[in-house]
């Protein structure tokens, strides 16, 4: 059975005018695959309305899962919310419990609940929430669509809460060997290798180091078994 | 005047598997940030033909540029260039020029001009080469679509060489103020102070440190003189 597929949609100026190197894409990247989750695409997308409605629309369409990060702060420029909801075409508004979390998080801080933080409490109708052990403020999952922060570690937290509820796939098994020949040298047997193990991927990815060509070739697959006698293959082939 | 409009696509399953974290994307939003070229969506999408023709049909669509890393070497994962000719219809075949520049390369090097190496010299007609001063193998634009390498060195290099020849525009004024409160403390005049200068752009970014809370406000806009002004309004603000 096919692995089930995923898409992540960033949402972010900051991002798109290089102030800011995202780091949450490969960390995403990185826990879908050991979940066995087929992470098929990411965008990036500036803080504007029909960009958000539009990207969200396409890939809950297109995938199983999408997981969005970025613009559920307080300030003006973050609309998230606001633009999942028109995306899927759902009312939204301040939420008892939501607005509840934020409730105690704030006596406890002593910070004052304000109208710009009760935006936070703004949920789109038939959402469920997503805990924040950081800062309160909850993401939300509306439909096939997982709604998270973009500070990295409230992020990294939102994905650890809701990665145990996700249905994965087999994990995928990944080898790999480092050729010192060129790429080009071998791309040809390697060519011959991939045929012949049509349920396997091989990435192959080039290196120069101290004025020698290398390359890293990776096996990678669902049956660990292929990729052991592929891997054993390459070896040979390699020699 | 408006700034011309570009998107990026990155293509690769290395990416989407948590393998590698790309560089190239955060390095080129700050480059064309500084070009006065408005970058408005980054994708990611595997090495799958669909998924390749699609992105750069729509990409090509809807900006100004559309710039792509990743795909264009030796091996049998390198699929680029002939899904950008099949993304515009155009017949694709080892060029002249190309096989030339590989041949003076491989000749230096010492390295063997075999069928995988030559595939790097397929050029979609009517394309024209991007130099590539590290290893040769060119890159390619074909219409508005500037196809590169994905190892970082070989990129910047393209980068580098294509930029002079891009039509910028005004170069962004970029501000910023740090602010030893909490996001949700000035969100409601920091929106009065964004309504009052619609032609900037406020971004506002929340940190923590030693336990107390912060903001990082960026003001960013092609009118210098209205950037220091909302600077000056935002420091009385902040008081």
């Amino acid at each position: 059975m096919p692995n089930p597929t995923a898409a992540m949609l960033v949402i972010g100026d900051e991002i798109l005018s290089g102030r800011t190197r995202d780091a949450n894409m490969h960390f995403l990247a990185g826990q879908l695959t050991e979940a066995g989750i087929d992470l098929r695409e990411m965008r990036v997308v500036s803080d504007d309305p029909a960009a958000i409605q539009c990207a969200v629309r396409a890939l809950s369409d297109a995938y199983g899962y999408v997981f969005t990060s970025g613009g559920i702060g307080p300030t003006h420029d973050d609309i998230t919310a606001d633009n999942i909801a028109a995306a899927f075409n759902v009312p939204i508004d301040v939420r008892a419990d939501a607005r509840a979390i934020l409730a105690t998080h704030y006596d406890r801080t002593g910070l004052v609940m304000n109208a710009a933080r009760l935006r936070m409490a703004r949920i789109p109708e038939g959402a469920s929430l997503i805990d924040n052990p950081v800062s309160a403020a909850p993401g939300f999952i509306l439909r096939n669509v997982y709604v998270m922060a973009g500070v990295p570690a409230i992020f990294e937290a939102m994905v650890a809460s809701v990665l145990p509820t996700l249905t994965g796939g087999a994990p995928l098994t990944s080898r790999n060997l480092t050729i010192h020949r060129g790429e080009g040298d071998i791309a040809a047997p390697l060519a011959d290798l991939a045929a012949r193990y049509p349920t396997l991927s091989f990435g192959s990815y080039p290196f120069q180091r101290d004025g020698a060509y290398g390359t890293n070739v990776v096996i990678r697959g669902q049956d660990a078994g292929a990729v052991e006698a592929a891997l054993a293959d390459l070896v040979t082939l390699a020699g």
